[in-house]
């Protein structure tokens, strides 16, 4: 879920000239409802008392910036299954969809004790900030912490207030609605299974990491960001049970290998365009397919060394390279290159597969590319 | 929000046998409503992973117990709109409101780093005792906040999918819905002013302490526990806005008295009965509105005593009955207890305006009187 750091990067050159301009145009009014949805709960909060504005400040600020990658794959897959052009119910479950990744991206954040999202301080740290620019009493990492806890619940209510606003094709028992709870529920359980994965990994049997990672991302990531926004779309529009059971056979293992870009990332990127420092994902102790490849296939004092020091706060740039070093040796990183490439290319097939117009095929196609293929 | 740690306590004598009887169908058919709600999410969340069990475990758990004071002024608040006996929105929409609650309390324990509730461990500290238990590797607490903050969500995802399942009663756009939203984002606003009075009250001009500390009342716990449930139970059997005022008249300074009650137990109260170690809110640094009378009306010794003592959390059992000694001294118990009689004798008088069956009267008094009067 953390895989969200940079501005858009989308490989819309392959796109026509009337597909880009629609997608735009969905961009454009997808953030002149989020803003609208925003001011009207900005103002409700101003009557409870201004000094709740920093809460509200921040959740603008984060929703603003993204990649739109799930609100994107609403609207294709919303397009895809019959939806009209710019349709208000497709925009309105994007401005959900969004407040969603907003919401899990604060708490996600707290959780992995990141100081930085989408080039700005992460939500934990502007309170933090602000508590110490107002030189408030007692201990600004909790004022923090706490402020950023209740940010994210707003926004979690705010994303369901959103996506109820959807009216009655995302009512109580329908498609859309089954698949958002489905989502949310699966997306908690997945985070969960990463940070068992950091504390219970190092006691199970090296065997069973990458096992135990592939599970984590299905859940924390996979169909959480590409399959259920895809199916969220394609069900407002009233997609039957084949075409989605056809779109996932496309945005799962696309969701999958966008995952296993994001850890690669992790522990290669470069810091200058992930905008997160080098390595934070070992000193995180995330225990990712990359890693877990890593710790099979690892000489033994390369393992030990690997094992030793995930979850170490304190690992240096030095650090980093070694480890960087024993990933790359193994053969951990042109493995997970390989499932990259195949999960890409089954993702891929998949589409192809799929009835579609030529104009929603060439943008989901558009978008899986910019998943898989992008350095930030 | 942190007044949920007994038993059920009712003052029920007043009650005739049949409301009394009714009050107890509803709380069977509520427990079965919300076991029934558990397992199919308990079933659904197996299909991840076994490994996620302790989260359903842990939500199970907390939302068993509890006095249900809200689910129970949802119900007589749409009895008293006419509803239905027992009818099914009225039991789906107390189940909502306990999951909520559910949410609110394991963020708050984070929040408050409380280690008790309802009797038990706090969800944080549960998954700190599963970490040690497992023996797993690195911190324990950090893994126990994790694994807190996604459980809440969880809940907080819970409490809306049962919201939603009251079904066109509660759909986007009417007074239930409205109310809901409402809801959530005020207690939540009243949480955030909560904590930032902790840290900003101490640089403010003591004679603002009392109106800061009964806004946050306002929001954090009267509209929350009183109004909002009361206001939801009547909107779904269809409440006129001019019904709806009169149960606000009644609820919110109920409400208040509501808070103000824990706020006084959460100083004085005795152990043995409120589950919590004495004086945990001196030590958590709470401004409530008895610390405010405190901090005006005390010597100017007794005061500077109080101010450097709060929110330390390494103060003794000495230290808290010396603490106590300063706010009882200076008149902030007595005008405390002033001011829950007079609003508690408000919410009466507006209870006995209002034009209601006399059955529905009878259980709002009742449920009010163990709001106010409580020891725990």
């Amino acid at each position: 879920m953390s895989a969200d750091h940079a501005r858009p990067q989308q490989h819309e050159e392959d796109l026509g000239d009337q597909t880009q301009q629609e997608q735009s145009a969905y961009r454009d009014e997808l953030a002149v409802q989020l803003d609208s949805f925003l001011a009207v709960q900005s103002e409700a909060m101003s009557g409870v008392s201004r000094d709740v504005a920093p809460l509200m400040d921040a959740i603008t600020g984060l929703v603003t910036g993204g990649k739109r990658l799930r609100a994107l794959l609403c609207y294709w897959g919303w397009r895809g299954a019959g939806g009209s052009r710019l349709g208000r119910e497709a925009v309105q479950a994007g401005v959900a969809l969004e407040l969603f990744q907003g919401a899990a991206l604060i708490h996600d954040d707290i959780i992995d004790r990141s100081d930085i999202r989408r080039g700005g301080p992460s939500v934990h740290r502007r309170f933090g900030q602000l508590h110490r620019d107002r030189g408030w009493a007692l201990d600004e990492e909790r004022f923090g912490q706490a402020a950023a806890i209740l940010t994210g619940d707003l926004c979690l209510s705010f994303s369901e207030e959103a996506f109820t606003a959807i009216g009655p094709a995302a009512a109580s028992g329908t498609a859309a609605r089954r698949i958002f709870n489905t989502m949310r529920a699966e997306v908690m359980a997945g985070q969960y299974l990463d940070i068992l994965e950091e504390v219970a990994g190092p006691s199970r049997p090296r065997g069973e990491a990458v096992a135990a990672a592939a599970n984590v991302i299905r859940y924390k990531s996979a169909k959480y960001s590409t399959e259920h926004p895809l199916g969220i779309g394609g069900a407002l529009a009233g997609a039957d049970a084949t075409l989605l059971a056809a779109y996932s056979r496309f945005s799962l293992p696309l969701g999958e290998a966008f995952q296993l870009r994001d850890d690669v990332l992790g522990v290669f990127g470069d810091p200058q365009t992930t905008g997160k420092p080098a390595g934070d994902d070992l000193r995180e102790g995330k225990r990712t397919v990359l890693v877990a490849f890593a710790l099979e296939r690892a000489t033994a004092q390369g393992g030990a060394l690997l094992e030793r020091s995930l979850g170490r706060q304190d690992l240096g740039d030095d650090d980093v390279e070694r480890l960087r070093g024993v990933i790359s040796e193994s053969g951990a990183l042109a493995a997970t290159e390989d499932l990259i490439e195949g999960l890409s290319g089954r993702a891929f097939d998949a589409l192809d597969d799929l009835h579609l117009p030529v104009d929603v095929r060439a943008a989901l196609r558009s978008l899986g590319l910019s998943a898989v293929q992008r350095a930030a």
